[in-house]
C-alpha cells in the first residue's frame, strides 16, 4: 500500500442530514484534511440511519477504497445505529467496553452530572472494533478492518469529531501510506462572473495539471484554488508559487486577497498587524460584517463596536448623519454612506470605520437605483487628524438577498485589503 | 410504478465539493422536497469532476432507484463534464441542442452582455436526453431515462438548481408515482443536553413510529422533528398534531416555538403580527441578531437598528450605560445588560430592545464568570411609558466561541416567543 495514492471515501450518517434539512459539512472538512496529507478522496455519501441503507453504503465505501472515514449515529439515542450496523457488515456480536464506558462516565462527572443510563449505548462497540477515545464529549469512536478498508467511525458532532480525527485519524492514515506531499494556495477573486474567469484561466485548468487549478463561487467572491504535488512539501509549495506568479497578472485588479485563510480572518490580521482599530456603520448588510469579525477570536482587540442603522432615524440619530443628506440625496447615496462612516469612525473613536447602505431587495428598487445598488465608504483620519471619507457604489446582480447581502460584505473586506 | 413508494437518491457533482470546501446544500434542500412528496430518499452522493468516479456513482444511483437528481458540472469551463459522462454511461454521443444555445444567447442578451464562445458546451446534451430549461442562469439542465431510472441533471448553483426543480423535476416527479402524502412538524427546545431528551422522548423514536420522530442539534437549539404519513395530507397532519400534543406536556418549559418556519422567521412574524419593533445591544453576540434578522425580507419594518458595543467606551458612548455600572459590576453583568437595553430601545425609539453581554472565549473567563457566562436584558415600555428591564444570566456550556454565541442568540429568541 506504501507505494500508491490511498484512496478514501467519507460517509456522513444521519436521518437528520437526509430528511430534516441538517447540512453536512464533515465530509468536506474530513476531504480537505485527507487531501492535505495527498489522500485522494473520491465521494462523499450521506445516508440516514435506516440499518439496510446504512449497511450497503458503509459496505459498498469499504470495498471500493482504503480507507473510509464514518461519522454519526453513536449518540445515545435509539435511532443512532451505526454501531450495530458496523457489528452487521462484520458479522459480528457488539461487546460492552469498560474502559470507553470509564470515559463516558468521566466526562459526566468532570461536566458535574450523572450519566442517564441510556449512555451505555455508546460503550458498544463490534468485537474486533478498537475504541478512540472521546476527550470533548461522550460517545468514543471506533476503528476496525472491513473488508480492505481501514474504517474509523466518529461522533457527528462537528466539534467532536474534529478532535477525534485529529488525536486519532491523522496519525494513524499518516502511517498507512507513505503519502506524497501536497500543497496549496488560494487566490481570491471579486468582480467578473465564474464562466468569465474560467475562460481566462482556461489554460491552467487542465484535466492533469500539478498543480490542478480549480474556481469555486460562493456570495459572489470567486475563489481560486491550486493544489500541487511533488516529492516534497516544498517542491509542492514552489509548484503552486509558480503557477501563482502566472495567474497574478491575468487576475489584475480582480485579485484582492491570497492565502488559505478565510478572508476575514485575513482582514483581522491585517488589521491587528497595523494596530488599527475599526467600527462598522451598516445598513443593508445589517450587521453581517460585524458578526463575521467577531466570530473570530481576538476581533474585541481590533474592533470597537457597529452601529446596524437601518431607519433613517437611525442613521441620523446613532451616527450624526444630516437630515438634509438623506432628503437630498437618499439613504442609499454616496453622501450619505460617507456621513455613516465618519460618524462610525468619530463616535466609537476608531481608526477607521466603513459603511454600507443598499437596496438588498426582494423590494425597494427603483429605475434609478435597482435592487443591488449598495454604497460604501471608507473614514480614515487625515493628516490633521478629523475624518476623511472615501465613497463608491457597486451594482451587484439581483440574484437575491442573501447574494446582495454577501457580495456587499466581500466588498468590505476588498477596500480594507486594497 | 405507482403502487409503492419510489425511491431516490441525490448526487451533488463537483471538486470544489469534494476538494475545496464549498458545502453541498442542494441535496438537503432537494430531499426536503422529495421528502414532502413522499419519495424516500436514500442517500447523497457528493463526487468530483474525475470522469471514472462520476461515471461509476452515476451509474449506480441509476441502478439503484426510481428517480436520481444531479447538480452540478454544467458550467462552460473545461473541468464541468457531467454532459459527457451521462452520455458514456448511455454509451451515447452528445448532441448540439440549437434551442438550449438559443435560450443561452437570450439570457446575455437580456444582461447586456455576448456570450462568450465556451458557453458552447452548455447546449451539448446525450443524444436522447430532453432539455430543461433554465429561466434564471445559462446553463439548461436535461433529464434522460438511465437503467430503469429518471434521472434529472441540473446546474449546480442552488438559486439555478431551485428554480429548475420547481419548473421541471416537482410536476414530473408527482406524474411518475402516485404518492403517498406526508405531513410535517417541529417542535423547538432549549435546555436540556441532546441525551436527556433523547431518553425523555424514547418511546416516541422507535424504528417505524407513524409519525417518525427524530431530534436534531444544532447550536444549542435541539429540533424534535416529525413526520407523519397517511392516505391524505389532512390525515397525516393530524397524526403529527395527535403526537405533538403528547411532546408537548414532556417538552415542558423546555419548549419555545413550534412549526417548519426558522426561528428567527417566526419572531419576526410575531413582531410585524404584533406591530412591534425591535432593537438590539449586542455585546458578545457582536451583530448575530441583527445580522440573522436582517437576513429575512421584510425586517426592515420591525427592526429599527442596532449598537454593537464591543467595547466599554462604547457601551457608555452609544448606549448611556453609566460608568459607574461598569465599575461596580463589570461589563458582564445583569446590571449592565439592563441599561443597554433600555439604552438601545430609547436611542433607537423602539418598543423593546434586546441587549446581550458576555463571554464566548476561549479568553477572557474567571472563576467567578467562566466561559459561557451570558447575561441579557429585555427592555419593554411600562405603562407609563418610560423603560423597564428585565434581566437574566445564561451559563453556557463551553463548547466554543461558535456555540456559546450561537446559543446565546437562540436564547435572544426564546425570550421574544415566550
Amino acid at each position: 500500500m506504501s507505494s500508491r495514492t490511498l484512496t478514501a471515501e467519507v460517509l456522513s450518517i444521519g436521518d437528520e442530514l437526509v430528511h430534516a434539512g441538517l447540512i453536512d459539512t464533515n465530509s468536506s472538512y474530513i476531504s480537505q484534511q485527507l487531501g492535505a496529507l495527498g489522500v485522494a478522496v473520491q465521494r462523499f455519501t450521506v445516508v440516514g440511519d435506516d440499518p439496510d441503507d446504512l449497511q450497503e453504503a458503509i459496505d459498498g465505501a469499504c470495498r471500493r477504497v482504503d480507507v473510509v472515514i464514518a461519522s454519526g449515529g453513536l449518540g445515545p439515542t435509539l435511532d443512532d445505529r451505526t454501531r450495530e450496523v458496523v457489528a452487521q457488515v462484520l458479522q459480528e456480536p457488539l461487546r460492552f467496553d469498560e474502559d470507553s464506558w470509564q470515559q463516558v462516565l468521566a466526562w459526566f462527572t468532570r461536566h458535574g452530572r450523572t450519566a442517564p443510563d441510556s449512555n451505555r449505548r455508546q460503550a458498544e462497540l463490534p468485537q474486533s472494533a478498537t475504541s478512540l477515545s472521546n476527550s470533548v464529549g461522550t460517545a468514543p469512536g471506533f476503528r476496525a478492518l472491513v473488508h480492505s478498508a481501514e474504517l474509523f467511525v466518529l461522533p457527528g458532532v462537528p466539534r467532536e469529531m474534529k478532535v477525534l480525527f485529529a488525536d486519532h485519524v491523522l496519525p494513524a492514515v499518516r502511517r498507512l501510506g507513505s503519502l506524497r506531499p501536497t500543497a496549496q494556495a488560494c487566490l481570491r477573486v471579486l468582480g467578473p462572473s465564474e464562466a468569465l474567469l474560467g475562460e481566462r484561466l482556461g489554460k491552467f485548468m487542465l484535466a492533469g495539471a500539478n498543480p490542478a487549478v480549480g474556481i469555486t463561487a460562493s456570495g459572489g467572491l470567486l475563489s481560486v484554488r491550486l493544489v500541487g504535488t511533488a516529492d516534497s512539501e516544498a517542491a509542492a509549495a514552489a509548484l503552486c508559487e509558480q503557477t501563482a506568479a502566472e495567474l497574478r497578472p491575468v487576475l489584475g485588479e480582480w485579485l484582492f486577497a491570497e492565502g488559505l485563510k478565510e478572508v476575514p480572518e485575513i482582514v483581522l490580521e491585517r488589521l491587528a498587524g497595523q494596530q488599527r482599530t475599526i467600527a462598522f456603520a451598516e445598513s443593508c448588510t445589517g450587521g453581517l460584517c460585524a458578526a463575521r469579525l467577531t466570530d473570530l477570536s481576538g476581533s474585541s482587540k481590533v474592533l470597537q463596536g457597529g452601529v446596524i442603522a437601518y431607519s433613517n432615524a437611525a442613521k441620523v440619530e446613532l451616527l450624526g448623519v444630516p437630515e438634509s443628506l438623506l432628503e437630498a440625496h437618499g439613504a442609499v447615496s454616496e453622501q450619505v454612506a460617507a456621513a455613516m462612516a465618519a460618524g462610525a469612525r468619530e463616535r466609537f473613536s476608531a481608526d477607521c470605520a466603513i459603511a454600507t447602505t443598499g437596496i438588498a431587495g426582494p423590494a425597494g428598487g427603483s429605475d434609478e437605483k435597482p435592487v443591488g445598488t449598495v454604497c460604501f465608504a471608507l473614514a480614515t483620519a487625515n493628516s490633521s487628524g478629523s475624518t476623511d471619507s472615501r465613497a463608491w457604489t457597486v451594482r451587484i446582480p439581483d440574484l437575491g438577498r442573501r447574494f446582495v447581502r454577501d457580495r456587499a460584505v466581500h466588498e468590505v473586506w476588498r477596500s480594507l485589503l486594497l
